[in-house]
């Protein structure tokens, strides 16, 4: 019931999803909105994978994140929440306020045992998909995190994109081992040291869009400020474009030829390309879709979802990261986690 | 001596500013090295307010910041340093190494007596010229610190630009007043507080090439990753933009319309389109150049600073800052500095 879009094109993504697998997808809303949302445009809901639940009630963009908790948890989100965690299913999708969805993801669905923070996980359309963890949840983090974040993140880029090794690269002001704050110089020593690791050193804000890594790590902060920055410049730069091919007939007729390529350029850095972003570290699999998606992207996230939980995503994580958290604890400590 | 185009393209620039002003101008460098240049590619430095200066050795882009004091400080950036302030000068433009520069006007130049930090401000091209600081000088701030840098970009967008009232954006990852770091929600209340400050609130990342502010207040981490993901993306833009124009002939021929407009549009994104950054907050007058300038914008980081000392920006700065500093002192703390 959540997302710019939703319901209808959620309804139309989600009912096209079940069409093309056979898994059980339960559609957890107003079930007398969606049964004449799916009568009026003609939507195929009648399907023996799906199931309408009925929910009351939807998270907005305004609600506190905790909301999904308390006022607002018989929500699409607080009820497919608590149905996730009490073993309803495998995975949830949701294009809904972000925040919320971590707090209830957290809280309700609960981390892998010993992870202790979870991350939201978005691929970036740059040169090459990049994850970009953490994108938002986490403002600060110490050093440690930044290790279980590369993990998490390597075998969800080697699982999803097929990347035998993906390059982790550590978010930083400069190339050099000692640029940046305490707890990123200690994150440098940690991922330097880790086994199963591909670590490529830091990597500036420059070489992002440039494919300078596979796996982007970074405290939520600067994240979300690199996840919405991409956005901005995209749109601006778009924007730039409009008035160059505006200036004159010549230049008019020039925007034509390559009016499809621009159309393309433009939905890559404004939505999404390579679907939702999965909430990482959790006991389940979440996958937040983009708030603007349409049908297709949310069919995508669902798709997305099915491949987690066929890849065995969760327990994959668990296992690294309970063997690297295990084999931290009986290491001496060498790093300044003090925040 | 030092910049990616040094020393011919600052030399160029240099001349040409001493031809255009009065103003007298000391070339730092090696002397032989500065006449044979100009004998050979026909500069004139053979004006009355041109003098020349002996120094020995240059700092490069792999020297250590401390370097400029240390083994390096009879190098040009080191002896003009120094020049300046021994009271020999009124400013210092240098398209050299940032992080020398930065450390060598703190350590020999010298802040405002009461400014615990000094600022790189960079100057990005968004929609409307926006002033971000720190830019990469300071990775961690307290609060007040926020406060400062408000100021001190206040009075030079203001100054320099023109801007009667310039736009405060406080770098965030949400519009709320509690979102971010303790030290960032601490850092809302006193710019929300402070007189002669047109706060607007938080901005987030993709505010900021859209024009949501005139001066961008961040930690030198959050500022350094913005300043260069702007450039990557900027290039990765035109490399996507490249492909597109590339597919076929037609695509091809569209180009050559648009070409006068696409170049612009790369200038702008790679190299500073508003002379290069101050560092604000120190006792003098100090202009880093962009490291790719040529003599036009060499050119226009001498008028710059120039400007600058006509306007008695340190000394607005400082009676800003002072006053501030003051009063914050006296009344009750009600912020979270610790860290």
């Amino acid at each position: 019931m959540s997302g710019d879009k939703a319901p209808l094109e959620m309804l139309k993504g989600a009912a096209e999803a079940a069409g093309e697998y056979e898994h059980e997808m339960m559609f957890i809303g107003d079930i007398d909105t969606i049964t004449s949302i799916a009568a009026h445009e003609n939507i195929n809901i009648n399907l023996p994978n799906i199931k309408l639940v009925q929910s009351n009630g939807v998270i907005t963009m305004d609600d506190m994140p905790l909301s999904v908790v308390r006022d607002k948890k018989e929500s699409s989100m607080g009820l497919g929440l608590r149905m996730l965690a009490d073993g309803q299913g495998d995975a949830f999708v949701s294009a809904g306020n972000t925040g919320a969805l971590h707090a209830g993801s957290t809280l309700v669905v609960r981390r892998i045992k010993g992870v202790p923070k979870s991350a939201i996980a978005t691929i970036l359309p740059y040169k090459n998909p990049t994850m970009l963890l953490d994108s938002g949840a986490n403002v600060e983090i110490d050093a440690n995190t930044y290790l279980h974040f590369a993990h998490m993140g390597s075998i969800y880029m080697k699982k999803m994109f097929g990347i035998e090794k993906p390059r982790v690269g550590l978010v930083n002001i400069g190339s050099e081992r000692a640029k940046g704050t305490k707890t990123v110089v200690a994150a440098y020593e940690l991922l330097e040291a880790a086994e199963n690791i591909n670590f490529v050193g830091n990597v500036e804000g420059k070489d992002l869009p440039l494919g300078g890594c596979d796996i982007a790590v970074a405290d939520g902060f600067t994240g979300n400020i690199i996840l919405k920055l991409t956005e901005g410049c995209g749109a601006y730069m778009m924007e730039k474009l409009k008035g160059i091919f505006y200036e004159n007939m010549l230049t008019k007729l020039s925007a034509a030829a390559v009016k499809k390529g621009l159309k393309k350029l433009k939905t890559e850095f404004t939505a999404s390309e390579y679907g939702g972003a999965p909430l990482l570290g959790l006991s389940k699999t979440v996958i937040k879709a983009h708030g603007g998606s349409d049908a297709l992207a949310f069919r995508n996230a669902i798709r997305q979802s099915i491949k987690c939980v066929d890849s065995r995503m969760v327990y994959e994580i668990a296992l690294a990261l309970n063997a690297d958290f295990a084999k931290a604890q009986s290491e001496p400590a060498n790093t300044d986690n003090t925040k």
